[in-house]
């Protein structure tokens, strides 16, 4: 497979754009990408939006859940490609449920690995915050199993809160020992233009903070929104080496579980992150402890220290204590949520993979301001879709 | 790019499958293809029900366009591959409207391509008649634009009524011009066990047919229905010649055009078709004279027309003439509709992609029985989501 770089990336600030269409939103957020893809280039300054490299274009991918329930638009490759200007370049729709945005990518990866095109771009989008459909909140339990989840009506975040209520058993934690992870999120977002949430949080704020569904409180839980992230994807042989860094995708892998929480062996162990992970440490020759920075998927406090477990991070029921220790701030040993996070950047469900793949390339080029890693020369970005089901890892280096 | 063949082939009835689970419908398709691809193989026998091949599987393409508007479910991919046995693997869902199915099959097709894996399998799947969200007029239209064409209270067989009205009037031709596409379709159905309508219809069925859209009546229009397709992809140079002939992909491309058909230069051509068609013959190095079956996209009988004459197996504005002169018959010039179409086989939406492929394939293995062209050596199938916003066109050899 050819290595992939990089060489654009874009992301519309997430907020309630009721002034915005989803076009609108997904098209600004692939001309963002198109213009910093066109900085790239040897001979000088930006190109106008989107203008010259738009032509090179030969695929667009679209990350996406909710668009036929909350917009009642499907189509959305077709929809978004003329918006930007790209009519008749071939694009399409991958959904895995919150997973879409990374899932996009991989497909974006896929297809310019090939060979079929040289150039793709894939774009995250959703817009959540007005809509015509059901509740958002019935919406979003179609990423868990319709049949066996959905319809003896537990919601989304009351999965995510059976799953937390377990560990806490299981492990011998206190609901206040995941205060780091939201604290931590808060406190970098406040730095991320782009993020939903821009106030910082104390330990006495999360504790205090109003219940959503036992023991997940509102401090918990990452907040909707609309917006939409992308990056343009080309053979990273193609891009001149000088100025800033080419970060390439160096690991690519995609795993799954039960879709419903209650069929896997364990509950509170992600194979699918612990697959798809390997199979991206083993692509890019590289181990946890390699890692500088990691965009994980902390829809609720309780996955990200999932996720650090299932990755090598933290051992098995251990995840909170990395924050507890203070090692996941942007200088410790394991950064996460370095931009915010899902808890305070936002969280638009198909759109945050595209985020989170944006947020790791803006820290290997060095260009995270104040939440700037040091030295980051390799990251990894995490997208779950579902409570576990479909996982999506992506490895990054600067080169 | 590597060559990529179909190893495996599946599908299951289309009808309203009212006991059966979109999961469970999708799946015997998935079974059903991997146990076709294990009788491809050199040491003998069909393997049980997926048997020993489903460990080969590394990747799960499922086209699909409704299931969250229909059946509240997302996540397909997850879903469907624990259904069959596939737990970890990845998997994810592809949608590109009534699209779909094909563009799972690209989207397989890339990531074999790509050396990601070296088996893959994509899976079309609806389940349309038995549903809990809005009516299924509804939740089609959510192929059109939304904002400028379904909120002006065009549902989506109006948006193709207003195309053939107006083909009508711009070509010269009469309404029952059209009526060989129909009975064609409905007399090669009666021999596919799989099809939705086993009815044979006359000419006068079609002239006295309740009008739907004028004028687009009831046989000018395909029936919606439940079912699922499937196809094994592996590297073409991973198949033991011998036995039944190895169909391999030799062409595949995807190409967009406006969503709403109001904004097109000319209503009354599909420029996606064209385009895909192009490249699509340009990598098999082939013409419109040399496909020997040709399975479109008759959604409605005036996307036959139009597909026919973008693909340049007619003069623009002369599609009916094929049908006129007796030419689209199995042992006709131009074969289309072998197995029934869209029109008579039926049009589960996000599946039909997928069943086209199938049953080009069997064409070329020689398995289409009373249906089956004479010598058929290379064939197309093209699927169109939207009223021509999204097309995807596979060209198929038999080697």
């Amino acid at each position: 497979m050819r290595e992939i770089a990089i060489l654009g990336i874009g992301q519309t600030p997430i907020s309630e754009h009721w002034e915005k269409s989803l076009r609108a939103i997904a098209g600004e957020a692939v001309l963002a990408a198109l213009a910093d893809a066109g900085r790239e280039r040897a001979d000088g300054p930006a190109l106008p939006r989107g203008g010259a490299s738009r032509s090179a274009v030969e695929g667009l991918f679209v990350g996406n859940m909710l668009s036929g329930l909350l917009n009642r638009q499907e189509n959305l490759g077709a929809l978004i490609a003329d918006w930007v200007g790209l009519r008749g370049t071939e694009a399409v729709k991958v959904e895995a449920a919150c997973g879409s945005g990374a899932a996009a990518v991989r497909a974006a990866l896929m297809a310019v690995a090939s060979g079929a095109m040289d150039c793709a771009v894939a774009v995250g989008v959703e817009k959540m915050t007005e809509t015509v459909g059901p509740q958002t909140t019935a919406a979003l339990a179609t990423a868990a199993d319709a049949d066996w989840e959905a319809a003896q009506g537990l919601s989304f975040v009351a999965i995510n809160a059976l799953v937390m209520r377990r560990y806490l058993h299981e492990y011998k934690w206190k609901h206040t020992d995941f205060a780091p992870f939201s604290i931590n999120a808060h406190a970098n977002a406040v730095h991320n233009p782009y993020a939903r949430l821009h106030d910082a949080i104390t330990a006495a704020d999360y504790n205090r903070a109003r219940m959503v569904a036992d023991p997940i409180n509102l401090l918990d839980a990452s907040p909707i929104g609309d917006g939409a992230a992308a990056v343009v994807l080309v053979p990273a042989d193609s891009i001149p080496r000088h100025g800033r860094p080419v970060v390439t995708i160096a690991g690519s892998a995609s795993a799954t579980d039960s879709i419903a929480v209650h069929d896997r062996r364990d509950p509170l162990w992600l194979s699918a992150a612990a697959e798809s992970a390997k199979k991206a440490y083993a692509q890019a020759g590289v181990g946890p402890a390699d890692i500088d920075v990691f965009e994980l998927h902390d829809a609720f406090s309780i996955m990200a220290a999932l996720s650090l477990e299932a990755c090598g991070f933290a051992e098995r029921g251990q995840g909170p204590r990395l924050g507890l220790e203070g090692q996941i701030h942007p200088t410790g040993r394991v950064p996460i949520a370095t931009r915010g996070g899902l808890k305070a950047r936002g969280h638009p469900v198909g759109a945050t993979g595209a985020y989170q793949i944006v947020e790791v390339a803006q820290q290997l080029r060095g260009e995270a301001g104040a939440t700037q890693v040091p030295g980051a020369k390799i990251g990894m970005a995490q997208n779950i879709g579902g409570s576990g089901a479909t996982i999506v890892t992506h490895i990054l280096k600067a080169n």
